[in-house]
């Protein structure tokens, strides 16, 4: 399923990867039948065929109007996108659908855009994609082809309904890890949101990311942080706000040293806030807990566990 | 340098094998890098650029005329071209210069031609394809697409000596065993010709043919033959006609049984013939022995070394 | 359950064997775990435990004596031991218990004792050696160490059943094909009987054995031959004697040259002999079908199929 | 060279190791053959042959006096000894030589033996054991088998030195670095000193020491710490007290709450303390820069980059 990405990359900076991906994302698939993947996959094959009369990439993620499908179709549309709940990452407009997601992503697009390379004619990755929103809007940008890679299966699925009605060869999404992905070298500028607070090697992953730009290209990093000097780093208990699997959260001073020790340069933090109740909640397309329920009723500025509410950095530097 | 071939195939009834030949050539390219071949690949960077103003494959490989190219051209083209000697499988007439080779494969090509089924819009296999004088026939035949395999890096340069005149991108030969690829079921027909007797195990050799084909593909074997029952194999010492490396030379009738035993249906066998000394002998491209030197003087019915002199069938069978 | 075996080696000039087999065996065990060798591991826990008063190896296998056990423990080994059938090859006295075998495995013994090199002290390995009678015979003639190697999982249970009974740190038995021994070059004596003719290729089958002696090793073969000369060759149908999986079976002259030409040398035919119908036949510990019901009734002289009758050489050579 | 560990194992509950480790370490011995190691085997068969009058592990490890050998061997040894310079970790007594080194690692022994459980009987692994001098000690305690890990050659030579004079088969040092080591869950003690300050990522880290134990068993942790609370860790720059590959230097209470995170309970800091420039200094057996070159002259509380002057400390816990 995956033959149009490699005839892309056959002729882009990533065709080294056809060396070692097709093997990797056999094994995937081959695997991914045995699972709930299977059924979403059919899913997807009755989405309602449409021609959408417009494509917003710019300033939002907008394919098509209410014009462009019947209300039988419509009816259908949304009922199979729920399907694919929760949707994390948007918002989105199909078809005249409102698909109001958990986040407000276009607020942090919006936060980070002016402080990064220009992303025309870049070829680029975006580790830890999710469903994919982030990429359409480098695709916006003019980027020459986005890949993401997160592991899991419903975010493929997600992004595979979008994909539908903009079916752009120059983007994709994989379904594995960057600790699956062959040292490439070859990216533009790497995104990675979101991320690094699950990694139990921070530092590995650093270098990780490191590994697929090319000498000169741009990352952009985005994590929790907690304030402090360059020694403060949090390692939570089991939990934090709720999530299990947190591992670290550093200052940013400490994040800025960590980025200079594994060697990227121009270091940079071009934005800190604090998320607000309004950027992250619970909405008809994501009905499970969201920020409100992970901060303390009593302090906002504290997590459930009394840890400091999330405050999210956005940190830029050059390989 | 394979980039072209899984551009090709991933438009193709080969789009599996995408999974699977890109990391197998890219451990061989690293390999080859260090041996002649890197050589032979500034030679081919020397070649006369020229636009043939003919290509026939129909009748005969003939890419080009001598008006093609000016005598300056010409003179390097034949330098460059004796490189790459000995030249054993043609012949080629290349902008005016006559390729002339040690073996007359045309010859054997008519031969087998009206017996096997129709090549249009066919999946090619090549076994064993040399430097790929047969696969410039299969595709003036009409085939979809032909894929050779050998081993030797000398041919595969020549090849690519070739195709630089007729740069058609559905003819590619990877230097690859029929023991390295991988189980395909995919080609519609599968040629081998010459190559199963250097088989230490000709039946293990007959079932990876086999696994290369469709179920109803056509297999067109050809190989050296003696007369007798279905009992009766030679297994020669260790040189036949002065060649190390042959294994079994077993009867038509044994051969026959062969291919019944590994699962082949309507075997049949629809050439043999004593291979003359006009069809293979030394030429200007081959200076080494040739065939006269193989046999005994005294007794052409013989080799050197007393054995049945070769004589060759071609045995069509479905998988 | 093997670490006897690799303890065993580390003082032997096997012990290079420990980079590899324990790796292969725990794979092989763990697979075992899933199957009906659990099962048989079970059984023979309640095999009743005994001291026998007599170990007789050199003319025949027997240990122990009726005297050894009460009859209500006899009767229980008979049973027990009946969970292991078919029983083929033998035979074995057991406690009293007269372990009579589809074979005369012994007749065979006699037939090749004579003719080989003394084994005293030697280090041997027999390729599939079925239950492992003819090992126990080894270790009569002197042996240092014997190595078996089967894969079939009913016959380890059933050398594991006699062991019991002989718990000698000398014999061993792997559950492993030849293909999958690493190459040792240490072995003085390697014997495969019965074995060549189930290969779809010999000549790789004889350089495996090749490639487990020393050099001025011996090699003791046994298998299954026609009349005829050099190149008389028979690659029976689907079934030869009844039994699927029969590949070649050659004349002794073709096998002679065979061996030479992977690099024997002394190759000498030891014996030859029709099988009779008294050293294979039905037991009360084999009651399937056996020799006569493979045999034309009307021509003893050919098979069922037509194929002359099972005929047996062995022969000897040296490495 | 490592068959009397393999056959030291394959009696006690490592055997589980047969598996993996003898492919691991032949791999290991064909590369260091290669190298310097090869040379070091020389000079090791060199060393004078003596019977030691006496064996102490219990207060100090001294096997045998001058009067075990004459004066001309004293001397050889000396010689011979000093080319496995610089000797870190110590002090040895060997045939009445005092084998002075850089560490007084009795005085760390010293500080931890009263806090951790009884080592008698145990089966212990030391993580970057060094030449293995804790090594000796820990079977002075009664030690059941101790086995160190520590990937440099140079201390594999130096403990082969020692442990010609004392050829216990209960202790042995296996050239891997722990992410080499199969997961065993075998281990009673897991001892590591001095490591985890090297590691890219520490919480790996702790995990696979956690691997290495067997339920209930006990870690014994040494460390460089800083001061400060839970939330304080140090990631120096290139170089800390000159070292490179530096990473990670946390808290005590940090690290307290990493082993709980890991998964470790009853988690105890039994000793902290800066290391003085009495028990790390430069000795005739170690002439490279030691303690009193890495500090800030001025103010010897900081290293020579500015970071704390490293402080110790040793933590105990449960798995």
């Amino acid at each position: 399923m995956f033959n149009a990405f490699y005839q892309r990359i056959l002729n882009s900076k990533l065709q080294g990867l056809i060396h070692s991906l097709p093997a990797l994302l056999d094994a995937w698939y081959k695997d991914a039948l045995h699972g709930e993947f299977h059924q979403w996959q059919k899913t997807l094959k009755n989405l309602p065929d449409a021609q959408p009369s417009v494509l917003e990439l710019k300033d939002k993620v907008a394919f098509g109007s209410a014009d462009d499908i019947n209300q039988g179709q419509q009816k259908r549309l949304i009922a199979l996108l729920k399907n694919f709940m929760p949707w994390r990452k948007g918002p989105y407009e199909l078809l005249g659908v409102d698909l109001n997601t958990e986040w407000r992503s276009d607020w942090k697009w919006d936060r980070l855009l002016p402080h990064i390379s220009e992303l025309k004619d870049r070829t680029i990755l975006d580790v830890g994609c999710g469903n994919g929103y982030h990429m359409w809007r480098m695709l916006g940008e003019g980027a020459d082809i986005v890949v993401g890679a997160d592991p899991s299966q419903l975010f493929l699925a997600q992004f595979q309904a979008i994909h539908k009605y903009n079916p752009s060869p120059d983007i994709h999404l994989l379904p594995l890890g960057i600790e699956q992905l062959p040292k490439s070298e070859a990216f533009d500028t790497v995104f990675s949101m979101g991320v690094l607070y699950h990694r139990r090697s921070p530092l590995d992953f650093l270098a990780q990311l490191k590994d697929q730009l090319r000498n000169g290209g741009e990352l952009v990093l985005e994590t929790i942080v907690i304030d402090g000097d360059q020694n403060q780093v949090l390692v939570p208990g089991e939990r934090y706000a709720k999530m299990r699997n947190v591992w670290f959260i550093p200052s940013c001073d400490a994040l800025v040293h960590w980025l200079h020790r594994v060697g990227f340069s121009n270091v940079k933090v071009v934005d800190k806030c604090v998320t607000s109740l309004d950027e992250q909640r619970k909405t008809e397309w994501m009905e499970n807990e969201s920020l409100v329920d992970f901060l303390d009723p009593a302090d906002p500025t504290k997590t459930i566990e009394g840890y400091p509410a999330p405050q999210r950095a956005v940190i830029i530097a050059t390989k």
